[in-house]
């Protein structure tokens, strides 16, 4: 916690760092408040409901699998992820943040509570890929 | 294997879908194939050098842990990915296709050979976070 700390407490202090290291930590310092306001419990409620995500997910299988892991090489194991990550990288997919022809069209119709509910259905399956019943 | 053999024989029949389903489809088609000839021993070889990796990985610490699961709810687990889908999506925040402020930067300097290796380091941990000696 200690390189943490120095790392955000280095990227408060201006005029040090070039502009695109100075985006780069500004980046980290808000994924810390992030994690600071999440772990006082004063963060965003995730509000995902596991049971209700893995309802939705049948158009995913095809892809990332019965239990979260990838079925090729290049699709990513979602087992066990960060349903805050999940949700961020969903929301990007839909809104063209991050550019995907296979996940934009995917995702294009889902709701912030589809996304939720997804995010906290993969979140919460073995990350080592044990098969849900 | 049935639904995936349906799936693509579906997105082969041209005219049926919209364009950009299409294109998703074409996406799937690709990936699939890559599948195959992975599978067959014909695919590209993966070199990476995990021991190489894991030297590599300092700067990836802060954010993805030492032992490949990230330190805060924002930050993704990386411990037992897909080495080819992360050395995908390493050269797409290198060569700017998945734009991020933070890991365009962390990323610019890394070489074909240092993605190689960091995917395979990565890959090689436990997915539930079993700290590496």
């Amino acid at each position: 916690m200690a390189g943490r700390e120095s790392f955000l407490r280095l990227s408060l202090r201006p005029g040090t760092h070039s502009g695109a290291w100075r985006r780069a930590l500004h980046g980290c310092v808000v994924a810390g408040l992030v994690t600071v306001t999440g772990i006082a419990g004063i963060g965003p409620v995730l509000a995902g409901d596991p049971a209700a995500g893995k309802a939705k997910s049948r158009p995913c299988i095809t892809c990332h699998g019965k239990d979260g892991i990838g079925t090729s090489p290049i699709f990513p194991n979602l087992a066990g992820q960060k349903s805050m990550y999940l949700m961020q990288q969903l929301r990007a997919f839909r809104d063209g943040r991050r550019p995907s022809e296979v996940m934009g069209v995917i995702v294009r119709t889902l709701s912030d509570k589809d996304i939720e509910d997804l995010a906290a259905y993969y979140e919460s399956l073995d990350p080592a890929g044990a098969r849900p019943e």
